[in-house]
């Protein structure tokens, strides 16, 4: 039998995700002490209950999972991972008493790490963020997003998509390449935010499709960022390039940014404390996910929850994801955001490791090739040693991941 | 030159928090570009600015440094470490609304943790432990306290410390035993609180304590725990006994405990969200160490800080521990507690780094041998790959740590 697979693990317990096993009362779809059988990269077979016969499938190449756990690919839908330089001084600064005026003049904030990052190379920025991406794959991470938005020019969001295309190619996961031009209005523009949209418009978002680097829009609707018209520009142009878009909307304040995301189909609308109750129907609407960012809100020590049961009753997919950058959330724990997620919005283990699996995969279009356990999908897989799944987003701090499997290829292994 | 040492660590940036090199202008005590030497497990020499004679330290047994930085080992002052069982299914099921009287019911809480200790063989209890204790080991800790207090009978309480004294014996670090029999009212006890004080006191104590079990003896003085004057029987007997006393004091409510423990010259007072900061004029006096746990603190979801200004004002040492245990603080990461004490309770990256070395010592009463790097004391060190110091609590999740030296063997490389 062993012979028509290219990987068996068997002697494992399956939290699958999968439809095709989530009854009443197996919410997580758990398959137990199961084998898992890959082929070309993709699951091809599935067998429950596999000791009766074990023998066929004891074979030299498969690997023995130990009765540990296996769940999808942990896949983070929200990233600004490529960026240069460093904010713990500013950090250090802050909480030494330091004023903004005083952190601003020491050139902290985001202007620091537009600085920083036109001014490193595309290597030393792929070797920043490939360290920064390790991290992450530590931890059971097979797909991730990573956003533009630190060039703020053409030529260093270029250089960003870049890193984040080469990452894709050269690192063991699938990175989906975000231009997020619209994250805030750099120093050159300043009180010409306009203008600046202009350019990311007709200029940037243009050049950059067409090499190819984009695979989807955002941009930073804030009263901090742009405004609901500004936005809407930029989700024009895109529609105008077939592209598809995504929204950081209501992290501060509710500026209806996301049901205008809405009307475009956006795959998702991000932060979302102040997102009004009434407009969750929308996102019903569109198949829209609300990606929830707890590291941000942990960070900047926000208070205001997102309207989770709204979003419960409305069936809107849950996404989880580090919101990993230097200024909210210098975060590379993706585990450690499952945790925030049921402590800080009391959202339940199994939501939280949805939102990290088939809601991020949603939250990116790959859910009908990652982000579930089942035959035909990729073998993106993770193994944890843990005793049930909700350990997953039980504990704080501590990595229990024993193995990660990308498209069918043994990526990490701590056995 | 090198082979009057052991070891040599080269071309590294040393955080000593050493009162010998901090000065106004270098508060973490700063040595760049340093090499250290070691011999018999102890810091032989420090030599700062090391590129003029690198040709004496360049030697086969050397370790490159990399121009990582170097912290002492890190300490944990206060854990629960042993334990059987696992509250993972608890969590759940309060996240999925479970009241208390269903958890109760499913065998939820502190008395799931004492029968399933109860029933843990002592082997297992190791294994579980040692596992446990591995994750804090990779992010740099050489020594830790770990409490009894699952056991709440003679017998338990036993296994459980020694537990505590193999893994002193058997794991790469050293580990402090603390007797927390007054941890909670067994409830073969119930409604009998003061039988089971005397039963500590009288039966316990004594019986442990001549089998070397005890380093020191700690009391839960809470409203779901001791009163005081429980407690102050405890400490009563402990001073009558030569033991060294702290307190879990203040985490709920204000009871006076860390008054009281001052008097019995406590090694610490530990929680303190609710201290009185006009109590604080007393810890100062004897000298007691203020013990944070910020992880407790998120997880319960608590909003009342300590009286950190206070403690500073009268420079009480400031440690910070993981309090890892099943309940209140499942927690296996003292670096995300470093980041929880800045984020949460606004401490200075300074303060939470001297949390967790220096002032951690003193709360275990190990400073004159352990945590800062000087001449003469232990080598136990940790090795950093981050550019400044305080980027040890700026991030969130991600483990930085390249290596971890106790006694001056090394215990973990990830060279």
């Amino acid at each position: 039998m062993s012979q028509i697979y290219d990987l068996i693990v068997h002697n494992i317990n399956l939290a699958t995700l999968s439809e095709k096993y989530i009854q009443d009362d197996n919410p997580y779809g758990i398959v137990e002490n199961a084998a898992i059988c890959v082929k070309d990269g993709k699951i091809e077979n599935i067998i429950a209950n596999v000791e009766q016969q074990s023998g066929e499938l004891e074979t030299e190449d498969a690997i023995d999972g130990q009765g540990y756990w296996m769940s999808p690919g942990l896949i983070d839908c929200h990233t600004h991972l490529v960026y240069g330089g460093n904010r713990a001084n500013e950090f250090e600064m802050r909480l030494e008493g330091a004023s903004y005026e005083e952190i601003a003049k020491a050139g902290g904030g985001i202007v620091s790490t537009v600085k920083a990052t036109r001014e490193t190379s595309k290597k030393e920025l792929f070797d920043l963020a490939a360290k920064r991406l390790s991290y992450l794959i530590d931890e059971g991470v097979t797909s991730i997003e990573i956003k533009s938005g630190y060039g703020l020019d053409l030529e260093t969001e270029r250089k960003m998509l870049k890193v984040a295309k080469d990452l894709n190619e050269f690192s063991p996961v699938e990175v989906s390449k975000t231009f997020l031009g619209a994250h805030a209005v750099p120093t050159e523009f300043k009180d010409r935010a306009e203008e600046y949209i202009d350019l990311v418009c007709e200029e940037m978002m243009p050049q950059l499709h067409s090499e190819g680097l984009i695979d989807c829009v955002d941009a930073f609707c804030e009263g901090i960022g742009f405004s609901l018209e500004q936005t809407q520009k930029v989700f024009e142009k895109a529609k105008s390039l077939d592209l598809p878009v995504k929204l950081h909307a209501e992290q501060l304040s509710d500026l209806g940014g996301s049901r205008m995301a809405c009307d475009y189909n956006a795959w998702s609308v991000d932060h979302l404390e102040f997102l009004n109750p009434d407009d969750v129907s929308r996102l019903a609407e569109s198949g829209t996910v609300a990606t929830l960012l707890p590291g941000a809100f942990y960070f900047l020590s926000e208070t205001k929850l997102p309207p989770i049961d709204e979003l419960r009753k409305q069936n809107v997919p849950i996404a989880i994801a580090t919101d990993s950058n230097p200024g909210s959330s210098p975060c590379l724990s993706l585990l450690l955001m499952m945790n925030m997620a049921t402590t800080l919005f009391k959202l339940t283990p199994l939501e939280a490791l949805k939102g990290t699996t088939i809601n991020a995969a949603k939250a990116l279009n790959i859910d009908s090739k990652v982000g579930s356990i089942e035959i035909g999908k990729q073998a993106d897989l993770a193994i944890w040693d843990i005793g049930a799944p909700a350990e997953l987003s039980y504990r704080i701090g501590g990595n229990p991941c024993k193995g990660v499997i990308k498209n069918g290829e043994v990526i990490l292994s701590k056995f």
